[in-house]
């Protein structure tokens, strides 16, 4: 039936970050520890708290070092930050993260729009950063935007990711996540990319040389269907936002990551091990939807009936 | 990758039914059969267009005949009905149907709090209806609610959905229909169930001798994950509701039926013939999403920019 599925899948919380940074409303920061102590509370083993980024491109995360300053530290959870540039490199290494991503997306497109740099440059930055970040000590994980297709150019090829991944390779990253950013992955093409760099790249394997982390959007429904093909291709990492936080800027209504109670719910469904809390993290959720007003589009968490409660 | 994907994927329409008999505002008829015709017009070969249920019960459905009446009828498309009981059989009969759903739940306390019918009592009357209506000539799918799980009952055994299946094809049924009632199946249940229908039931094998029809609910965010698994055992034929629309009374929120839309785009995403058109569709759903004034859980529906219409 299935084949190769791991035994224990660790969730990457992201939605500190990756949700909270859609949303236009400001978090205040009492609002932000609280909820990242939650998560913690609820057993979240690895959170990506912050981006280190220009306040005014991102006023959500004006307070970053003021929120890694608050979070009371655990030996046991892992807190990141995504940096985009030296100056933020800079930035999570005074505020003593010890873990950071660089992202770089695989669209020439994309990365003209959103960066102003071209693939190429940018792929050059992102090396330099992951040598900067090495030599500060730092794990440093590195994240390939738009690697399931790009909402300007359409398919990326496996080639373009493949070549990506060995770049970055070399100065000796620790993690390596592929972003379907806009949710335009499928499950073919998910099992197709994966194979591709389980047997070109000999990075997947029964135990991976470094973990792949898949980072999903549910934009067009698919998230947890992909999520579900990944796992088939061993893939044992996966970023994910609770209540399904986050977003895409071409899409009116909701349609964000996927979600941390869902996909906790998917894997425990099919006994894999997981170590989380449903309810605790869905009670993060119920009171994110409060302070945002709006109806966030996990489903998990709105399950609160005590007879429903018993199946989770 | 995928083994024995089907080629072709058939969708059945149940938004008219199981969509709109969740909603306590009433649509009215126009709107009831200007969405039905749309969505002939974006080519769904097969809408569950109402249920034959006693109005007190379902006022949603009052109008049954009346929307039947109004349909213009297509050579190309089927319009069937759900029916739970004798009186019931006879309204859609004498309307003109030729297509039926008889529908009982494999969860006992489940039917006794919504039918007042014990199990047993329950599946000796689906069999009777069954043979009643081939008398009548009528082709006949058997419903089996909570195949995958009961809020009230837990885990359904296989044992006990094999021996359901088995009776209803004795008078000899057209179609069986799993239903995913709660949205507790998994990837691993939906593959297990599938897998003894096949092995002992001989129902499921490349050439189906009878189509067996997936219904899931979203509830849990796992709809599309389960789909994607029911492919891949070789199951053709999915209920899908436009918009994601229907419920389920122990959610608070939006948890329908998996969507038309996403469930169209992702066999189309893995290269399977649907001849659906998504666009067509969305417009209903949009137009639904206007009358009731809330936000419906579809993804797809909601893409309406212009650059990533492209990519339906």
């Amino acid at each position: 039936m299935y084949q190769n599925l791991p035994k224990k899948v660790t969730l990457i919380e992201v939605g500190p970050r990756d949700g909270f940074q859609f949303e236009t409303k400001i978090v205040p920061t009492d609002l932000k520890v609280e909820i990242i102590c939650g998560l913690m509370e609820a057993g979240v083993k690895h959170i990506q708290a912050v981006s280190f980024v220009h306040p005014k491109i991102v006023p959500q995360m004006a307070d970053a070092e003021e929120v890694m300053r608050r979070i009371p530290k655990r030996e046991d959870v892992v807190l990141s930050a995504l940096v985009l540039n030296a100056k933020g490199l800079e930035r999570a290494r005074a505020a003593g993260l010890t873990h950071v991503e660089i992202s770089v997306s695989a669209s020439d497109t994309h990365s003209r729009k959103n960066t102003g740099m071209s693939l190429s440059r940018a792929i050059e930055q992102g090396q330099e950063m992951i040598r900067l970040a090495k030599t500060y000590g730092m794990q440093v994980r590195a994240g390939i935007q738009c690697a399931f297709g790009c909402v300007y150019e359409g398919q990326i090829s496996d080639e373009r990711i493949l070549n990506m991944a060995e770049i970055f390779m070399k100065p000796g990253i620790d993690a390596l996540c592929l972003a379907d950013t806009t949710g335009m992955a499928n499950p073919l093409s998910v099992k197709g990319l994966l194979k591709s760099l389980t047997e070109q790249l000999s990075i997947l394997n029964s135990q991976f040389s470094i973990p792949v982390v898949l980072h999903l959007h549910d934009t067009r429904g698919l998230g947890l269907a992909n999520a579900a093909a990944a796992l088939e291709c061993g893939v044992s990492h996966f970023d994910t936002a609770l209540g399904g936080m986050g977003g895409c800027p071409f899409v009116v209504g909701a349609a964000g990551n996927i979600a941390t109670e869902d996909t906790a719910y998917l894997m425990k469904s099919m006994n894999i091990e997981i170590g989380i809390d449903i309810s605790k993290v869905s009670a993060c959720s119920r009171r994110l939807e409060a302070f945002f007003a709006k109806m966030l589009p996990g489903k998990m968490f709105r399950l609160i009936l005590k007879e429903l409660e018993d199946y989770l």
